[in-house]
């Protein structure tokens, strides 16, 4: 990995506001701080612009809701492509966490969570959005 | 599983609007997609009054950086009552995508978040505020 | 203003859980809340499907940096059809808080966003995203 | 205004990255990306940590609803100490885009938002989460 170094001039009380902020948060140094908040930025316009995202689905529901399983099962398979791994929690005796890790297209990825978000039963759905990691060193 | 039927009166003209976006969203009932908008709001009350919650943690990281392995795995074995189970994708030679399954207190849940934020390498760290499901029926 | 009357169910333990919420906010009825999340679901589309909507950009920035007061009334002239009108606070000696009343289509407006961001010496910008109440009765 | 000038080590192709995006938003140095980004995180932590903030409360309503404008005033009238001015927009006959400026502790403003949601009549309220610019340099 080649490393660019440069400089960069900001206002004096602002570096200093930033150097405790990093300090508090346990950030090892000032290059890795500013790294951070340029690669957040990066990732974000990646969603925004419908580049090739990973990530995750995020859904609890009760198994016991009629025909919920397969329902659920039926989007994945439809979207198979996508839908790289699944990961399901029993929460307690009704309640499933079920996390999907997803990789593709930014919009197909937010349309399956539209398509499942339309599911009877279902609870609460979110994601998280992630990247590939590709284009952000 | 009770259920309660009470009536609302809203403007005509916002429920015509209501069911056009239900309609287009494939939504199969008015009282699916309003149940969806209240459980939408409990949940996010959950996560800003630091009640237990469930969810995942998504990194992105190249598993080349030096030492990051030991690193991440050490600050999840510290967390490792809030942490449920891990979920690891090869995304191609450098990249991985790891998910863990989380539950627990909002806060803590936040917190790891940030202890993981500041561990050098990590490319991407993002969280789906998810909910146990034991208060959103 | 005609209203339309339905009945909806839901989950009864959901129904006791927002009628404890409601209460907290002070909120009249349940059909004030419903119509509320209806409202604000009905907003974030607006924005998101590029629709005619309103709102305002507000700006913090010292006036005495070098040229940024000719800078910003360039960018407002040029957009002169979208901004209503502008609210100017002195905050202290130095800062200058700016609200401008925006209306027009959502890509126009988080565009002017964009260019405003781009001016040397201001401090921060954000945007509310609101309505033009039009189409949300 | 003082300036400090520091080096920092980026991956160089995530430099190549963030230079083009700078390029394509018009942003005109990399001290200037870079320090957007600082400020903007600086921002979000005063709203975060409960600091004295500014910003503005927009809100749409059709005034002919009954009592809403006694109401809004009301509330307004409690909270004089924390809303600076008013800026109120004819949007059409019945709409009215209406923007406070506020300046005080962030969970007052919230507070604030909270009581005026619950008037009855409101069509949306939205808030834009700005900076005094004391610490923001």
């Amino acid at each position: 990995m080649a490393l660019t170094r440069f400089s960069v001039s900001l206002d004096s009380d602002l570096v200093g506001r930033f150097d405790a902020r990093i300090k508090a948060d346990g950030c090892p140094t000032r290059s890795k701080a500013l790294g951070d908040l340029v690669r957040e930025s990066l990732v974000r316009r990646e969603w925004r612009e419908g580049d090739e995202v990973a990530g995750a689905i995020v859904m609890v529901y009760d198994h016991h809701k009629s025909d919920i399983l397969r329902r659920l099962t039926a989007v994945q398979h439809d979207c198979h492509e996508v839908i790289i791994s699944t990961q399901h929690i029993h929460l307690d005796h009704n309640n499933c966490l079920e996390i999907l890790a997803v990789r593709g297209e930014a919009a197909i990825i937010q349309g399956i969570v539209q398509r499942i978000k339309a599911v009877k039963g279902l609870k609460h759905i979110t994601l998280a959005a992630g990247t590939t990691g590709r284009e952000i060193a």
